[in-house]
């Protein structure tokens, strides 16, 4: 399809960035008006690109697009997923542009969602567009987009259950994710599950003078920092009680497999700018990302936190905390295991109160299925080069829950690069990358 | 001069309010026209109230307010201390009235500086009219307030060296503390000094996805946390080498003089909202407060502290740290034993900075001292009740340096109480405490 992205380039850049330039932040109530905005675009796209309906259905939350075209009901048929809603832009101050103004430099895209999902979700209507219109089809295509995934799609999976019918299909194609390297694409087959939870802690009722209670008055940053160093050994093991209960320990022959993928540690920490890596004793860096799960502070604040210095013993302290889980371990059990051993360690001269925010589980891909194989042989080509079989840290919770409730597999094509700095400001992806996504869906339809 | 606060209520109230209307926040660089304002402000009253002399002195930093009237170079001179700045009101949206517009309700009047320290300075002004108009006042009166007490005072101690001469007195007079209760009247014969310093700690120089690196990076959050949570042991001790070197360990008989200030336990706790008070092991909570160091955290800060969630490993974590200090021990060398422990303990993985805010001595005054006496016997005909000698926890760090300067005590006549919550949402200003602490301040001057 390289010949049409060229005579297509430019039209391809206007309907991308129509997106782009929707600030579809689910997790800001403010911006609901642009999710709605954001799916009727998209809409909009998958007619213009061939699909013979595409609708936008109200949920609960953010409005789910959903299109089809059906060429033979005998033939296979791929369901396509992504999420046209994006992270919040903060700390909007270190963008080199605005994030919802998308900007070409250095060969890439700069903006929200760029790569996240919007520039990935792109490429496969556009390779979609090319085979209906080169008469190549030989699949029945279903998209659906979700407008909640950043925020733990709350309302998808409800909305599955009630439109089973409409999804029926054979593999859940996605691109989501990254690959290793330009030079070494891989495939992903198994991402690791979520669950996300926040620590309230009270002191006193009232922020209070640190000179004339300091001392005296148990401080609630600080023993929120307590309660979080508490959650992680010095060997890097969680002490959640019954954190590790349903982890599977991998066999050092897969361990050795995954060990193929090409990693270079001086390469990482230069990328990131770090002196050291840090994780769980006994694994490597790849490992502590792919197979093992974590505990990170994802945010935390308290007091005063401006300009200048204020002497005050604050009243509350509080911190957003997310589990990175593997397949086999529950989500909903783990945030139960949380709650309850912070619970249990709470000090009895402070309130703690724990809350969830979204959650999901994680999944595998067998490497011998159908699409699995079609998939790496399409990456192959247009990369001249087998790719390797991986495992993401990040979760797609959404897709295990398709994946029980549908029945069919989810396979995990991703263009994204550690470059791309998706969540972060300067979101950007390569233009070669989308391109080349753009061939291998192509292809993968040819040979799946 | 009972009544002539009753004929002039009215006036009083008008030209304290014409203060605390001004947001002079030593902090916020963006006040800095209303720290100019404030101070022109206030050498008005003083001209009005019958000083010779008030000026408004520009310094490195906010200005200083110098105003005098010598009756007979041969009198007793007594410089009064106050400070016309504020501490900033965030959270703003916990107060029940504008804190820039002055509000009485229940007998006490609402507004940010209603106490500290506009409120009590204010006593000092009228008193000193009194004296004046009713041809009672037997002394030399200089006044002395700043606009950077909140911030430590960087300016004012190279100022008063500058002008030593101007500010030759016998006593430095303040009323910038608070008293037991309102049944319990105290002078503060000693205070604590301060330590504030920030830290910084930067992990990866961007913002990461925390599922893709989650587990295998150091979380500058979590580090931050482990840090703090190391500073204090579990008996409460502070854990940075060398802190307690110069404690001066009180005798058995001083903590027994101290220990007869009368306090009730249960009522503090409840005042706070708090089932149980928290520190070093072996003291009680007003030797906690009055007699021992003790290190809070005033802020915190990393990641996304937005609505919802992020999943985002952030680059950086911030703490702003502050230890109270006991006479004896040295602001300045305290802070660097605080920076070379931070550095010496901080792992590699991740970048730490250490900075410093202001800090300050803490000081004594001796309870046989004639200035204290006075105090003691005009407060006592005002309450009818002999005040107990008191050990202030917070930090007037600017005192310790004028009595070196000057070689003259400051003596500490506070009228604030508990409940006015200073540096808190809805700081107030009981009119009671207000009206008696004139009457104290006029009898002072006879007995002095």
């Amino acid at each position: 399809m390289k010949q049409y992205i060229e005579a297509n380039r430019d039209r391809f850049f206007d309907e991308l960035f129509s997106l782009l330039r929707i600030p579809s932040v689910s997790s800001l109530e403010s911006h609901r008006p642009d999710m709605q905005r954001c799916a009727v675009r998209l809409a909009e796209l998958l007619k213009e690109a061939g699909a013979d309906t595409a609708d936008v259905y109200p949920t609960q939350g953010h409005p789910v697009v959903f299109g089809q075209k059906t060429i033979d009901p005998s033939f296979g048929t791929v369901l396509v997923y992504g999420h046209y809603d994006v992270q919040p832009v903060d700390p909007v101050e270190l963008w080199h542009s605005d994030p919802f103004e998308p900007e070409i430099r250095d060969g890439a895209i700069y903006a929200r969602g760029a790569n996240d999902d919007k520039g990935q979700l792109f490429m496969h209507v556009k390779a979609f567009e090319y085979l209906v219109r080169t008469g190549g089809l030989r699949h029945n295509v279903k998209f659906i987009f979700e407008g909640e995934e950043e925020i733990g799609s709350p309302s998808l999976a409800a909305w599955a259950e009630e439109h089973k019918d409409l999804l029926k299909a054979d593999i859940i194609l996605v691109s989501d994710t990254t690959m290793i390297s330009e030079q070494v694409p891989s495939i992903n087959c198994g991402m690791r599950g979520l669950a996300y939870l926040e620590i309230k802690v009270t002191g006193p009722d009232k922020d209070l003078h640190s000179g004339h209670y300091g001392g005296a008055v148990a401080n609630p940053a600080n023993v929120l920092c307590d309660i979080i160093s508490s959650l992680i050994d010095k060997d890097g093991h969680i002490t959640v009680s019954g954190f590790y209960d349903d982890v599977v320990e991998l066999s050092d022959e897969d361990r050795a497999k995954l060990g193929r993928a090409p990693f270079d540690l001086e390469e990482y920490k230069k990328f990131l700018n770090i002196k050291e890596v840090k994780g769980e004793k006994g694994y490597t860096t790849l490992e502590r990302t792919g197979i093992r799960p974590c505990l990170d502070v994802n945010g935390i604040w308290s007091g005063y936190t401006g300009e200048g210095a204020k002497t005050v013993l604050p009243s509350e302290a509080h911190a957003k905390i997310s589990m990175r889980l593997v397949p086999n371990q529950d989500s909903e059990k783990i945030a139960g295991l949380f709650e309850k051993h912070i619970y249990d360690i709470a000090p009895d001269y402070v309130k703690v109160e724990v809350t969830r925010h979204h959650g999901g589980n994680g999944f595998l891909i067998p490497i011998s299925s159908h699409a699995y194989q079609a998939a790496s042989r399409a990456m192959g080509e247009v990369y001249g080069i087998e790719p390797v079989p991986s495992r993401g840290g990040g979760s797609i919770p959404i897709l295990a829950d398709l994946q029980k409730i549908l029945g069919i597999d989810p396979l995990l094509m991703g263009f994204g690069l550690e470059r791309d700095t998706i969540h972060s400001p300067n979101e950007s992806y390569l233009l070669s990358q989308l391109f080349k996504g753009m061939e291998s869906i192509a292809l993968f339809y040819k040979y799946y």
